[in-house]
């Protein structure tokens, strides 16, 4: 089964697509610029050349034509016709209260994640243009989705609730929910994996550290709290997000800058976190050159950086009473040896002992990076969402498929 | 030598008169409703009955009239004339960055108190009425002032900045300033003491907690971090504030409510945390009482409450790397054996194991209320912000008479 994985922005869409009998990813790709002039198409091939060309591209519908095209295409393409697409699974940011899980799109699912639009305003309305353009382009073909947020769905009331007047949480769902979730789920069961150990067994927080940042208490493989809340907004800092704040410095700030609601969310999204402190970056491999290089203002983001990544390590330790396992993921986590090494350093009242060497080894597989004798054992798992994405629709399909011989 | 302790705020002076040769209070009250009809006195003298009038009191130097009025009254009073005070120290809240510790009054320090009322808008201009209703009725007596955020000054830039443009910090100085200082400080001396180890070999967090609540994290007797922030509403759930939160709900909310910067300043400080959750109060005794008869909402709100307090003591381990005294102090801290035996119970990783004998005991004396066997010692001890005023103010007037002979 072949199965195309779809992750639509407003402007952009991009996609892979794997091959389920083994698991490879046939070609991979994006559109960027949809709906602009001179929108972008990177096509990757993976046993070809890549192809990259410019021209106009006015909405989801024609990039998704577009990506086909490439797909079946004599030269650049890697399947011979669109037939050969067995099912489209897509990556849904946010699925609300609604969905606990992957689902197969149907109307119902369509008009769900519609009601879900003003939690997600700049996400969800850029994922429906993904389904509809499949649609339009696929009829046959079964969709499904996968949500940031399903994976966080187990988490208890007390951490999912704010303390704030519970008409907030009827009338608009202001609560919290949580963000790659898609990720801390695969990378935690990677861990027990690598481990041999049960993830019924296991308490572990999760770190994926890219340009977004979330840190998630995994007990026995359920996510019980995560950084991130309403919003991918609150909890670590990032490389252009301020996280956690007091958060009466909102109103201050408006007052004292003569600010609207979109031009504080622009700040506290756009203009803050690495980017803010360091006044030279967002991206982790910049901060920690220039700090390498004795760059005081990079030193002091990067600082701020880890520490607030260890207080939110031991504040999840709390919630679960014991640590077993530290898992890195994403950009930031997987790759940079600094990061890790200075969250670590401070963490051996919780039995964290980095092996400098094992830490500081390049690899695209996943691992232990603690010393032997480390009480918590340390990991880089590298994620990949589109595998889940992937894996889920899969699933979906298959289970539909069982289903139907069922009902015959 | 006998020093006046007042806590002045907007419409309140709250007021206890030390004799230092033994620390002994002789004389405590209130003034309420100051500037109002009908204002409240409260006159409670150590060994004599209370007496309560009401009256019109139209400012401040007409309350500061009324209480040494009281205190040299011939039935009612503690001394016999008004020369017997021999200080003033005064409790102020907001010290700034300017104020490291505490100081006696002068033109340049009213100067600046008068510059730091715009990050204390509701406190600051309080203090300084009283320190001038002072000034108007003792002109020859000196005054100290003592500020809730001197002892946080001890914080480094990493826990005390926050990830957003640095010319907020700059122009208008938003950062981590913390509260409570002067308990945090107190009851971490009276913990070291009781222990008999040096306060500088201590790791130790302390937790504040009455209507509002705070944890800080000690190290070697400093504070090296601290969950109140740049106002009071950050960190822990309290009474009707929130503590943390995603900041994009503020602008969400405001959005959806339609709210100006007033109204949700006054949703998250007077209209959240135990009151919105539980719907009953805010005061933590209505809530375990109405929990413990079966009500839910009650029950949430305790758990929600005492979550984010374990929670906080898990960052604060993170951030020292360990944990060696945990303290309970204020209202609820001090009296809530509820409370101390939920927030404890969760932490057994952090060798955290209460002795619940010793946990239901009352007594006004600090004391251990953990095991023998507990790796980390927990302990209650009543907070006196009065008396470390008294004292402060004590050590300073003392300090300024062996300059003055020095200079002879």
């Amino acid at each position: 089964m072949r199965i195309l994985v779809i992750n639509a922005g407003s402007s952009s869409l991009k996609y892979q697509l794997f091959d389920m009998t083994n698991e490879s990813v046939l070609a991979s790709g994006r559109v960027e610029r949809i709906g602009m002039d001179s929108s972008i198409v990177t096509h990757e091939p993976t046993d070809k050349p890549e192809v990259k060309d410019v021209s106009e591209i006015l909405d989801h519908v024609t990039a998704v034509k577009r990506v086909i095209d490439l797909l079946v295409h004599p030269e650049h393409g890697v399947i011979r016709s669109m037939d050969e697409i067995d099912a489209v699974g897509h990556r849904v940011v946010h699925g609300g209260e609604t969905f606990k899980e992957s689902v197969l799109v149907d109307q119902d699912v369509k008009l769900e994640i519609r009601n879900l639009f003003d939690l997600a305003p700049l996400h969800n309305p850029a994922h429906m243009m993904g389904i509809n353009a499949v649609d339009t382009n696929l009829p046959e073909v079964p969709q499904a989705v996968v949500f940031d947020t399903a994976f966080h769905q187990s988490m208890p009331p007390v951490a999912y609730l704010y303390p704030i007047p519970m008409v907030l949480y009827r009338r608009h769902k202001i609560r919290r929910y949580g963000f790659h979730g898609t990720s801390h789920n695969y990378v935690s069961q990677q861990a027990a994996e690598l481990l041999g150990k049960p993830l019924e067994e296991l308490k572990m927080v999760t770190c994926h550290i890219g340009n977004g940042a979330s840190c998630t208490a995994i007990m026995g493989g359920k996510s019980v709290d995560t950084s991130m809340g309403l919003t991918p907004l609150e909890g670590l800092m990032m490389g252009t997000r301020s996280g956690d704040l007091d958060p009466a410095i909102v109103p201050f700030t408006m007052n004292k800058e003569d600010l609207t609601l979109s031009e504080v969310n622009s700040m506290l999204n756009k203009h803050s976190g690495l980017m803010a402190i360091s006044g030279i970056s967002s991206d982790m491999r910049e901060i920690v050159d220039s700090m390498e290089e004795g760059d005081r203002n990079a030193k002091l983001a990067f600082d701020m950086y880890t520490y607030r990544v260890r207080k939110y390590i031991g504040s999840y330790v709390a919630a679960m009473d014991g640590l077993d396992v530290l898992v890195f993921t994403a950009g930031v986590g997987e790759n940079s040896v600094q990061l890790r090494d200075a969250v670590c350093s401070g963490l051996s009242y919780f039995g964290v002992k980095l092996d400098p060497e094992l830490n500081k080894q390049r690899s695209k597989q996943a691992r232990i990076i603690s010393a032997p004798d480390s009480r918590t054992k340390v990991m880089v798992v590298p994620t990949n969402e589109e595998l889940i994405i992937a894996r889920d629709t899969y699933r979906l399909v298959l289970e539909q498929e069982k289903q139907e011989n069922y009902e015959i």
